[in-house]
């Protein structure tokens, strides 16, 4: 590619620039012109990544994360930074995670790591025959066959959808240790999330039902999943060994860390702009959700550079706990502190920091159409699909209240790729395209602010 | 990020799939899945990339790519395939590309590469004292200073346009050496033409001017430009060596690629779907173009698995020597064998491998507003974003013979990440994306040929 297409893009250029019909373009122009110069959400994430790291629930990093967002909002000059603190489960990954096929008398080692929540294996791990299953019902078929043995899940990412392949896998990982509980396995692995080929074993939530027996329940990397099924296919009388050594501990106290910028008109009217600031122990959650925690906050400083006075006050939050339990969504949503005021929108980032292609939102159709009529303050950035449906895991406890809630969706294939893995790390994540989301986020705050909804 | 995201995607999954207003949705909806479940446009692109490499023109390299574009036509059955010739530039990169800064008696290496088309150095390299300046107006300003001296242009992409900063900044690249060498300057360097900060040397095109005396010119890495820059500021007398070593050599003969599903109805029609076969010596050539390329394969290929029989003939064109003459997109354009032939649309994709957000058009308004008709058969795969302005260098020169032009558009900021340079390798296209790209390019063409444009 030469000149061509930049002939197309110095067009679009010119375009938003000199067809001012809209009240908001030179305003946002210049709002979106300061955010690419800076791209500080880039430069936060940055520091969040390589200084704090993965931030599990309840560890330490996660602790220094909550200072650190803290800090963070303070320095830009926020009108109120607070935390509101309540209790979070712990659960730790253990030092040792291991797994092997044995199968005529060789040992072939795999990529494994522990699901979030799962119990350890014994010391010396489980050593047991595999059965391959793509779903529950083969599991249930099993019947007593599955008694003593490890069941692997193995159903991949269907290829075919168009999207929704994570929805359609995800039990595996999610449930999967109940369901082979039920028919006596005594372990079980499952396939990571992921549509890429790689060996990194991606985690996640799974939970225990308890009226079931509890077993360790681990993830294999898509390549170690391959391996173990060719060489079922090939072999008789394969087994599988592993090792796990998480644990769950008694809750410990964390928190929401919150900033806003107070507004000028109606303060009790609330913008909610946020992600989640706790992630799995793995990588360093840039994209999920290092990303929208840091646009969150982006978004605070881009209108206190600009000296914006927004009419209703625009609040980030950084949400503690969506991954495995949502403790933060839940107690923000029911804290009492705050019966005067009224939350008028919620926006959540959490679905990586790639080229954002516009909005998700879930609320009446008068609402709808009302943030629909937006999309052309947010044309000039490319940023203007608006579409119904969606929100995020942290904002769907207000959903339940009748809130608005409206998710940023970045295009894209690749959020898999990283998502809940070693592979989440800052230099996968483009100082531009997380900043587009980010000024794109600020825009749609700022116009609910001014044009109410 | 957890579930709430994938309820979103299953909603429009379910959408897609129920609403069957439109005429052609379950033949789409069954061509994406093909394409998604096999994403053999992808499977091309890696063989392209690895068993064969870069490919500039008029190289062994890029023959083999010929060859190998033909081979795979055949394979999948195409109704024609065949090479049209003619002479095309050949310049080879030399084996000795080196620069260092000389200050205080020491050195400090810089990366650098030849600009495409650049003469020699002496074999010693040309030594002298460097003038960093920002553009053109600085040069001629610089009058009888510049004498002797080597020029440095190093303004950087400009973060603060929305878009066009490649545009706006490769003049530098591509004249750079005739204003340099106008005010008497011995060489030229040129900061990569990329957002991106790192160590490698982005090649591209540069030109001479006959009439003003040929200099050496060639890019340094952005990590290398802004140390030579640094170094400027805090020191004096700052020399820089480098020495080059790229050779231009008489016309070679080579070729177009050409395959095509003849049209049932009006096989005289043609819709040209295409990219450029040749890429930069750096790299793979794997978003530029070697994507646009196997894209464009894999549209004939859907069609054939479909078993569709196209009213229009559908013709897959890999034009050669974009990068450095266009002489494939001119002589596919002027070429007289076709004089009974009516190219009705051309669509290039030379954008990228990236997932696409949609196409822009270059035509008259009637033929723009049936393009933009086509948009709801798009939507379901999210690329139906139908602007004005597009189209593709290659097929540039049927658009002065007013042939409707019509460029894919991937979303996203990385694509200069990777162009031009050692970091455009296979691994930065994934599969899904590019696949989307393809699926999206056989959507319209395949409409183009049964509603006319």
């Amino acid at each position: 590619m030469k000149i061509h297409l930049t002939i197309f893009f110095c067009f679009l250029q010119f375009f938003s620039v000199t067809t001012s019909q809209n009240k908001y373009d030179s305003l946002f122009f210049k709002l979106a012109q300061e955010g690419l110069d800076k791209t500080y959400s880039h430069t936060l994430l940055s520091e969040l990544c390589t200084k704090i790291g993965h931030r599990l629930t309840g560890s330490e990093s996660a602790e220094r994360a909550i200072e650190f967002a803290e800090l963070k909002m303070k320095k830009i000059g926020a009108d109120s930074v607070w935390k509101e603190k309540f209790l979070v489960p712990k659960w730790t990954r253990g030092k040792i995670e291991t797994a092997e096929i044995i199968v005529n008398g060789k040992k072939i080692q795999l990529d494994i790591c522990a699901l979030g929540g799962s119990i350890s294996t014994p010391k010396n791990g489980i050593t047991a025959e595999v059965i391959e299953v793509q779903n529950f019902e083969e599991v249930r078929q099993l019947g007593d066959k599955a008694k003593g043995k490890i069941i692997f899940y193995n159903r991949p990412f269907d290829k075919k959808r168009i999207s929704g392949a994570y929805g359609a896998a995800v039990n595996q990982r999610s449930t999967g240790a109940i369901e082979a509980a039920k028919v006596g396995a005594i372990g079980s692995v499952v396939r990571s999330m992921t549509y890429a080929l790689d060996n990194k074993p991606h985690t996640g939530a799974m939970h225990y039902d308890d009226s079931v027996k509890k077993i360790p329940h681990g993830a294999l990397s898509t390549i170690s999943a391959n391996l173990l099924s060719e060489t079922l296919k090939k072999e008789k009388n394969v087994k599988l060994k592993f090792i796990l050594s998480g644990e769950n501990h008694p809750d410990v106290e964390s928190a929401n860390v919150i900033g806003e910028i107070r507004g000028s008109t109606f303060p009790n009217e609330i913008i909610v702009v946020g992600g989640h600031l706790d992630s799995w122990d793995k990588g360093q959650g840039a994209h999920d959700d290092g990303s929208g925690c840091m646009q969150s906050i982006e978004v605070l400083n881009l209108i206190k550079t600009l000296n914006l006075k927004p009419k209703r006050t625009i609040r980030a939050v950084m949400f503690m706990n969506e991954e495995n339990g949502l403790r933060g969504g839940k107690n923000f949503a029911e804290n009492k502190n705050r019966e005067n005021e009224k939350i008028i929108a919620a926006i959540e980032s959490d679905a990586g920091g790639s080229f954002p292609i516009g909005f998700g939102a879930t609320t009446d159709s008068t609402k709808f159409e009302k943030l629909k009529s937006f999309s052309k303050y947010l044309e000039f950035i490319g940023v203007e699909k608006i579409t119904k449906g969606g929100g995020g895991a942290d904002i769907s406890p207000l959903e339940k209240q009748n809130v608005p809630v409206i998710g940023l969706n970045p295009g894209g294939e690749k959020y898999f790729d990283f998502h809940h893995s070693d592979n989440d790390t800052i230099d996968k994540v483009n100082p531009r395209e997380l900043e587009f989301g980010a000024i794109a986020m600020t825009i749609l705050s700022y116009l609910i602010s001014e044009e109410g909804l």
